[in-house]
């Protein structure tokens, strides 16, 4: 029986989601859910993702499946019992025997926090946000519109596994403060993004741009020049490092 | 010159807030702050903080004070970048020469937060949580107002240093849900709790009672009973974990 499991991890020392197979291999959440699945049911089980995630990068909503062997288990209870807790089960299904977690998922929506006080970062918050100091916040939502819908983004991809087309579709793309925990000022924004699928980086790279626009480094103006170079080098701003960027959800039909 | 810091720091690994002088003293924050100072100033300067936090036990709002050399410094940015970014200083100020952190504090306010989601605990607030289970909110919010006020907290008082008197003040108190991050379901409530002082562990020991109510193991009728005991014996409620807890304000006249 296939089943699809919804995953939640903090990133933080682990070597990304894709098991690396070579000697001494790191750290990865795909290794550590196949040893578990192994631990629990003695055979080697292939776990599918939705999406690698690059190192450092979490996950609410990760997407994996497998085939599992026929028992009538909790496998929510068990995995999480076995896995480390940087790793959570939160949700298991049983899937369609043609379920495929990378190739049936429809849309990816990705977080990407910034913290903007520039003297200090929450200590709770210290792996799960980029410390980019003041930015104005108008300023950049008032371009949000320029990046959402369908456009070349190679100009936001770094370099990797190539891929036929750098076309990608942006449906929604916001950046907000976040809730304050305490009694500090908001200083925690989010940007949430979704579309239909996203290249190498890019969410981070798209990060890093609005960032630089916030601190007056780019102009919105500039984008149409940007897209229309399809060149990483001519993307002015640097990669959001991975620590802010969560894979909220993966949506299916 | 004296100066007044606020810190926030992840308490977790840490054996509280208090400096153990002993042969192979454990870490504590007081220790990595006067460690700090003297790496900064080349001599030993004692900070006295508002409040000894317990072993895993965090702060939002801590506060502390101590005589610096009197240097035009900007003591934040010198002490957060040599301090472990565990411990954050979110504020200094000038403080009277008076001014002392414990004994001029006239009301704390602490956080204790509870996940009620059984099946998982989010990997992010893994060490800043105590992973309750179900409890009925609506059944706890029901008798807080029976905690409020002036009574004699004994009851919910652990072993530790004696004190004179076990009566205490509590101003608010109060169980919500926080706002939820990502696609879940809302399962971190947060009870916040301010006071005119408290006795060893007595907040832990409140939201030991308030979850014990929240299952039905304790009801609020027993309280006349158990706080006219003054014995913890008489609490059937166990004390909450420490990595639940964050003393999130002192304040001051």
């Amino acid at each position: 029986m296939r089943l699809k499991l919804t995953l939640a991890y903090d990133g933080t020392g682990y070597s990304g989601w894709q098991i690396q197979e070579k000697p001494n291999p790191p750290r990865t959440i795909q290794g550590a859910v196949e040893a578990a699945l192994f631990q629990l049911a003695g055979q080697k089980i292939r776990v599918h993702g939705a999406g690698r995630t690059d190192a450092g990068v979490h996950a609410l909503g990760q997407v994996c499946h497998f085939d599992a062997p026929d028992k009538n288990w909790d496998w929510q209870k068990r995995l999480n019992a076995v896995l480390d807790p940087q790793i959570r089960v939160i949700r298991t299904e049983l899937a369609a025997p043609t379920f495929h977690a990378r190739k049936d998922a429809i849309a990816k929506t990705y977080f990407y926090d910034l913290w903007t006080e520039p003297a200090f970062v929450l200590p709770s918050l210290r792996n799960f946000c980029w410390h980019c100091g003041k930015i104005n916040l108008t300023e950049i939502q008032a371009g949000l519109k320029d990046l959402s819908g369908k456009h070349d983004f190679s100009a936001f991809q770094n370099t990797g596994t190539p891929v036929k087309s750098g076309i990608r579709e942006i449906y929604s793309i916001s950046l907000e403060p976040l809730p304050k925990s305490g009694y500090f000022p908001p200083a925690l924004y989010r940007m949430t993004i979704r579309g239909n699928g996203f290249l190498k980086q890019m969410v981070r790279n798209i990060a890093g741009y609005l960032v630089w626009i916030g601190k007056g480094k780019c102009a919105w103006s500039d984008l149409p020049a940007i897209i229309a170079a399809k060149s990483r080098e001519k993307l002015p701003s640097p990669t959001a490092p991975a620590k802010g960027l969560t894979l909220a959800k993966v949506d299916y039909e």
